[in-house]
């Protein structure tokens, strides 16, 4: 350390090059053979999210899943969101039919609604997704709790999504929630990174990843 | 998996009780001995948002971290960001004084200035910071440019933050720009996690823990 002078900083300041090396730094480390084409590429984009190349080995994917998240994005799917940072995340311009992004966590009736039903706020706003939820993609990307709501919602014979992007971090229910979705007994297709590792920026760059070639 | 049944699942529904089931798992299995007990705090909520407890390893402060950023955020300071994510994530009702929350990335002269500096949008955008930036909290969560054009607006005589949360996440540029920020010779308080990991939910984590005792 030496005060009073100027360092100087030696960087790549050309974004398009810093993601070029980003991505074959990542596909030089991970192993990512498990995963058909499309799934790959989202993986990376997960990967760039987090800084961590050791994640494929806890994804796992419906088959078809990207296809099927696609498709319906085309279609003019809604995206619903269980924290506020997912629906912030998400880059609009990237959505192929100006779709819908959905975060009800922060309605008005969530907290009494919360406290009714016995749950957490991030649950029960799922409650106001309503009939959205029939072919929607949902991003479930920091509560446990809200993704086994879902499942619940699902089994008392709420509409079907198109597929479920289950990526909730955490210590308790997290890896749970995650099991289950992909044990769903509704043929749901769904995304899902194992055990405690998730989160917002992960859940955004998947829903992100998924977009990008669905223009 | 067996269509047509609706499973039951046993999950904890309470909210406050995650937390501290949460909170108990982290504080059991990291190594928290290292940090002063206002960093702890910090350090928990940010393991607790990434569901990763061996972070403490790569987290290193400066004296009085803690203190110095909660002092500025009671004295009004602003919280200035580098990505949408991070604003959005940051809980305003935590905030001591209204604190303002800045982020740039996304006003109309950014990309014709990027180009002009010849950096990424995430790096120009921190020049419309202008005189915020004396006696702010900074909080880089995602882009390594933006780090590195801090520390270059510094060394050109630019004003002081108070504290600087430096936590970009990725494969080109994270870790050494984290690496610069640590060694600053400007004697600029802060904070960073070491190497590729970081990222805009584990920055929000640190915000909101240092901003939820300076009420």
């Amino acid at each position: 350390m030496v005060t009073g002078t100027s360092p100087r900083y030696d960087y790549e300041h050309d974004g398009a090059a810093i993601y070029r090396q980003s991505f074959a730094t990542i596909r030089a480390e991970a192993d990512l053979a498990a995963f058909p084409a499309d799934l790959e590429h989202v993986v990376v984009r997960m990967i760039h999210a987090c800084g961590m190349v050791d994640l494929p080995a806890d994804v796992e994917a419906s088959p078809g899943l990207v296809g099927v998240a696609r498709a319906a994005l085309r279609a003019g799917a809604p995206v619903l969101c269980d924290a506020r940072m997912v629906a912030s995340g998400i880059t609009r311009r990237r959505l192929p039919a100006d779709n819908e992004i959905v975060c009800a966590l922060g309605d008005e009736g969530v907290p009494e609604l919360a406290a009714r039903l016995g749950t957490t706020r991030s649950a029960a706003a799922l409650e106001l997704w309503g009939d959205r939820l029939a072919g929607a993609v949902v991003a479930v990307g920091n509560a446990p709790t809200a993704l086994f709501h879902l499942l619940e919602l699902l089994g008392a014979g709420a509409p079907r999504p198109a597929a479920v992007l289950g990526l909730p971090v955490g210590f308790v229910g997290a890896a749970e929630s995650k099991r289950a979705l992909a044990d769903n007994p509704f043929d749901l297709p769904y995304l899902v990174v194992h055990g405690r590792r998730g989160g917002s920026a992960m859940t955004v760059a998947a829903v992100n990843a998924i977009a990008s070639e669905a223009l």
